[in-house]
């Protein structure tokens, strides 16, 4: 029962005070502290309608420098968002390291209004529960400090205030026909909260449920756990985080060196009437895949002169270029780098109904990121199940998810690279990165089996696309999406 | 559903042999490495009747040594369980480090047949969850693989099963009524399964539901899961575990600095006075705990000399000697070493009705071992929440537990070590140690003091005695004892 989750009793006006004076002084103390560990602070705070979770925001936030913090109202959906992820308006919103983001009321306050307004069904809401708590514990892990609080105040004590509220005319518009409608219902919506904390306590991001019965007690239950949390999460910040075990449905791949690359060609007529015929069917497809608003995540990896490019082209050209986006993805700018290594791909995503095509991806993690020591060890080998569970987020919103492995042997390699530095238009394709990445074929290769082993879900799958023959390539590139595209319409 | 969490495909007859010869051997390569990297590893088989879990351990372990694996059938519930704390017949049977310990069926079956039985309230039933997950959680952070495995049959499946068994007079033994019920229940059985698989899902001890519907199918399954838990939890062996924050109602307690010992004494007279009426209330008071059947947990710390065993003895005298164990605790044999810090004290807990007095505690970790090194920081620093997890359980089972510190100052322990170095018949009383001890008397004071702050919860507060007489802290000790078994009586 969610009054039996208040932690403490408030005390006496005396004592109530001084320790707000000392809380207050503590959390200004922190926010530097907090910009040199560069700790990342996400405050939730959820609650009744009319608990104060606005102005307890209001009051903590008097204690930070406005440089160090932003306030985010989720409250109202909009049409945008509805064509994203569930997870999708948090997820972008996370704070940039060294700084804080409160969130006034969240996904909680998302899933529970649709629970109670009888919209969601029990699978739905499960899969919303299970990605909910990914989602907290990938914050967790890659070193976010995530506070949830719920402010609780108890039926008769929601009624009086609602009525204070109403007596004036300046403060009626402040109580809301949910507010209203939550006062009415407060026992099945007591249940429904009550059922929600359970599912998504977890130890490392536990609920705080705060007696907001008064103002300033409201506001010392929240600075007093919330500078405890901060304490404790600099403490944790150097740990590494343990590696998960596969708990998603995998497809046996082969390795790269099992991949036959032989007599895979085309000839260049018979290449020129099946694309031509493919990239028709394409273009239907992408219309029906419009109107049933089915969006689709195309993920293009592969050796360095494989023919990614041209094989994006191939896919593009058949596509209305109002409903789509290819993504070329370079190093992470500061900003990014400063967040979650999947937020500039969350902020990338399609709108339902449409495609984006990412020319290299979020799988960099475990490729350059892992090789060339941009993240910990610790880091790239808990990717793996990161990224399936992104990956699992995209496809319970109903994303088609289609990942190609552009793949050549070494030897083409060699010729299209010496080819490159010899003709003059094409020497900007080619560099000394392009040489030393090459000298560390075999390791690249190890690194790309295993991600190929560990990521190809069956809601994602790898396709290794074989690419000696360009055209070959092509073709059993778009054979396949249009055989998956299929599979949804 | 219980269907959709199976993760892989039945393969065909040939794959299966291969891959079920690969990963025998993977598993008997690996016991040695478990015994060299020291990892215990607790494999729990949860699953319907006749689904094959006792055969499927049979399979399993014909890879192992013997002397590296126990098998644990956990089945039937005996008496003397019904006496103890929920967990403790799991909690007493986990694996020492580098040893398998195999389970079959254990808390889940024996959480879900009292709830299909109807014989567990939803609050009831709401604490074991909660209580499990703690378990759970506690074991993987101090270094346990824990793998739980559901073996999952349909209705049908179970009872062609069942009629095949029941049709041979040598087999028919092995359907059990339970079984029976269960199939005429299979829906409901369902229902209560899912709950529990969801609620105790976590990612570092998920549920793995296992395709039962083939003998061979179901050991391959096991083995492969299993093998590839043991590489992870190798990798993951070395790394510290984040500190968790508290999410218990605390007391506010004083420093040990803000402690007055002025002036608390008891002359002769009223002291013999008072504690002959006390431990005769509390003789009293012992018969009815027996006849309610109350646990009492008294544990005690204090400085060197300050009159525990004096104390302690005061207390006893009280009580019908049938009834009250004295643990005094030293330092951990290797056995207990060799498994969670905890598991000592678990083997040591009355049964209920009993009053177990413990001489030093498990309170160890956090003064002497974490100022003597003998655990890691990481490990002092998560312990002070893994205690009051502990003493939830044995509050949620029950128990009274009263926690003292006895107390005293520098100058009065001085004396006292002094008068004993003097006193030949007192002189065994007093080591080197002691006088070491002594020395680092500001640290353990400032591990004392942090201790008090951090354990002290509302269902098993910390208790200050005042020992400088010591005959104030004994009528100290009684009144306060004799209090709180009031509370409950």
């Amino acid at each position: 029962m969610l009054k039996n989750r208040i932690l403490a009793k408030k005390p006496k006006e005396e004592e109530l005070k001084r320790r707000l004076k000392e809380a207050r002084e503590k959390l200004l103390a922190l926010q530097m502290r907090i910009k040199e560990h560069r700790l990342p602070v996400l405050v939730l705070l959820e609650g009744w309608g009319t608990s104060g979770k606005g102005s307890t925001i209001g009051q903590v936030i008097r204690n930070i420098d406005p440089r160090f913090f932003k306030v985010a109202s989720m409250e109202l959906i909009r049409e945008e968002d509805k064509r994203k992820p569930f997870l999708w308006r948090y997820f972008t919103e996370i704070p940039e390291s060294g700084k804080f983001v409160f969130m006034d009321s969240g996904w909680m306050d998302e899933v529970t209004r649709d629970r109670l307004a009888g919209t969601m069904d029990d699978g739905t809401y499960e899969a919303r529960i299970a990605g909910i708590r990914r989602f907290e514990r990938q914050l967790t892990d890659n070193g976010y400090l995530v506070m949830k609080f719920f402010l609780h105040i108890s039926e008769k004590e929601q009624k009086k205030r609602m009525d204070i509220l109403k007596k004036d005319i300046d403060t009626r518009w402040r109580v809301s026909q949910a507010d209203r409608w939550q006062n009415q219902h407060y026992e099945r919506c007591l249940d429904i909260f009550d059922r929600y904390l359970d599912a998504t306590d977890s130890p490392a991001v536990p609920w705080y449920v705060v007696d907001a019965g008064s103002k300033k007690w409201a506001e010392l239950q929240v600075l007093e756990i919330l500078t405890e949390g901060i304490d404790i999460a600099m403490q944790n910040q150097a740990l590494a985080v343990p590696v998960l075990q596969n708990v998603f449905p995998l497809i046996k791949m082969p390795k790269l060196s099992e991949v036959s690359l032989e007599g895979k060609m085309l000839e260049e007529a018979d290449y020129k009437k099946e694309l031509k015929k493919l990239q028709s069917h394409l273009g239907e497809l992408h219309n029906r895949l419009y109107r049933k608003k089915v969006p689709v995540i195309i993920a293009y990896e592969g050796w360095d002169a494989a023919g990614k490019g041209g094989n994006i082209r191939r896919i593009t050209e058949a596509l209305d270029p109002r409903g789509f986006e290819v993504h070329p993805i370079a190093s992470p700018e500061p900003h990014e780098k400063a967040r979650h290594y999947l937020w500039r791909f969350y902020t990338r995503l399609p709108r339902t109904g449409h495609i984006a095509v990412f020319d290299r991806t979020w799988y960099g993690r475990v490729m350059v990121e892992r090789l060339e020591g941009f993240c910990s060890e610790n880091d790239w080998k808990r990717a793996y199940n990161e990224i399936n569970e992104f990956e699992k987020e995209l496809s319970d919103w109903g994303a088609v998810i289609i990942k190609f492995w552009v793949h050549i042997d070494k030897e083409t390699q060699l010729e299209r690279f010496t080819q490159r530095q010899n003709t003059p238009e094409k020497q900007w394709k080619i560099t000394e990165e392009d040489w030393r990445n090459r000298e560390k074929w075999d390791a690249y290769e190890r690194a790309v089996d295993e991600m190929i082993q560990k990521t190809s879900t069956v809601y994602a799958p790898w396709h290794i696309l074989e690419s000696v023959d360009k055209r070959y390539a092509r073709i059993q590139a778009l054979n396949i999406l249009i055989k998956e595209l299929e599979k949804v319409l």
